[in-house]
């Protein structure tokens, strides 16, 4: 494994593979790498000759009083896991080529950016979307791959490929889920052992919300309100959102039909965590 | 000359040529082609292996009230005119396949996209960014070519190329001027022949600046109080801005040093022209 720092380089690389007709995998990530990363990467292994990781915390898609700095970084470790899963390059950019001083450019996706965790992070999507735009244009993948477990960005993301006809394919891979069912985030690290058993309820909310929809409740309402119950059994978490969506507009369902997404953010210690479920009946 | 209309085919037909190592120039246009564009087809010609034209009239950069739907088409006429300067694919995208119902992603370039046309036209530099990102990622071109003539674009392009990191170069050509000196534009068709002697008025004062600036002037306010009367000599012309900027920030300079655009905009019979002169003291 190549650990790659400037975007030149990376680009150069990018483009000797292509001129080899060497199909190239993508998986963007912030680092502090978990299962759930690691699951994207195996799969582009097994789909593309070649797997390029990025480990860049993009300071634009964190707002002032959100947790930029803070936000748990070891390159070290997560080149050794990038490496035994089978990246081939390692793209660590800095700050300063990223975003020089003279940078005033963004990509913004409109309509599906607005809710859920778009209403709760104002600018947080357009700073995704804007440097994965930037991500996408230096890595050059034929495939890239992101988590399910942010559903919102992972359908931004693919609504910004399709718009911009960027010639990549989006893939979106299940949530990976610790034994207990926390779905698996870099931000777990914030989390005490006690916190982590308690937030637990965020994926119990969610099964009981499948087996509610499995047993014929339809109406989003009743479904949410039993969620909200059982979240409000644990005193340390703190709704955000939970809601019942569509998958294009991400705009509330009144009724339960097709395919739907069940999503919720909850903040524990001021620490913000999401996790979704996708029905289809 | 090959005419493709499909996102899909342009796009395999780009990555093909890739494969075989050919290296592509790409003059995107609104079509009515002038001696202008093909300065820019020519040039693209020598330098790349194969050249891309595109003709489409991008309803995203017009205003409301503005020429979108009158702006003069002739595929016709372009096809023989690009054709015979050398094109070897016209690209002629429908609208609705550029922006389907469910489009919803822009691209903007901030700051100097706010003074000149785009304090003038809210909105138009965000519609150009868009559409030239979207045919960037259709064509693929190693080098794009553009005319002086529009100057804040070919400048807000070159920002938004080196801010995406677009593996793309950007190359920006000399005006091609009528003789009588009127910039030579698709909307000069909209003039009938006395106007169109009237309006070498805004390349006169261009000159006359120059001469200025030659003799030793500095002070900006001389220099566009100078241009101001020579332009009110013809009735028919309302000026919209005479601007003296630096060509980094598009921001006014008040004394003339170093690289210096002076730039005009004006109106005749609701036609709206503009020019520009660079130059080095």
């Amino acid at each position: 494994m190549k650990l790659i720092r400037s975007i030149t380089r990376m680009q150069r690389i990018s483009r000797a593979l292509k001129a080899e007709k060497k199909t190239i995998g993508f998986v963007p990530t912030m680092g502090y790498l978990h299962e759930g990363h690691c699951s994207l990467v195996r799969k582009s292994v097994r789909e593309c000759d070649v797997t390029v990781m990025s480990i860049y915390v993009n300071p634009l898609q964190f707002g002032p009083a959100e947790d930029f700095t803070k936000y748990p970084r070891d390159l070290n470790r997560d080149a050794a896991l990038a490496k035994k899963n089978g990246v081939d390059y390692l793209f660590v950019p800095d700050d300063s080529e990223m975003y020089p001083a003279s940078y005033r450019t963004r990509v913004e996706v409109d309509g599906i950016t607005r809710t859920m965790c778009g209403a709760s992070r104002p600018g947080h999507f357009q700073g995704v979307t804007t440097v994965v735009a930037k991500l996408f244009n230096i890595v050059m993948p034929d495939s890239a791959y992101f988590g399910q477990k942010d559903i919102q960005q992972a359908l931004v993301i693919t609504a910004m490929a399709r718009d911009l006809n960027l010639p990549i394919k989006i893939k979106v891979l299940p949530i990976v889920r610790e034994p207990g069912g926390l779905a698996m985030s870099s931000r777990n690290a914030y989390l005490s052992e006690s916190r982590r058993r308690e937030v637990r309820i965020v994926y119990r909310a969610l099964t009981a919300a499948r087996g509610l929809i499995r047993r014929g409740e339809r109406r989003s309402a009743v479904i949410i309100a039993k969620m909200k119950k059982l979240l409000s059994t644990i005193k340390s978490v703190k709704i955000d959102y939970i809601v019942i969506v569509d998958p294009c507009g991400l705009l509330p369902k009144k009724k339960i039909a097709g395919t739907t997404i069940i999503a919720a953010a909850i903040f524990v210690d001021n620490v913000r965590l999401i996790d979704n479920i996708v029905i289809k009946v």
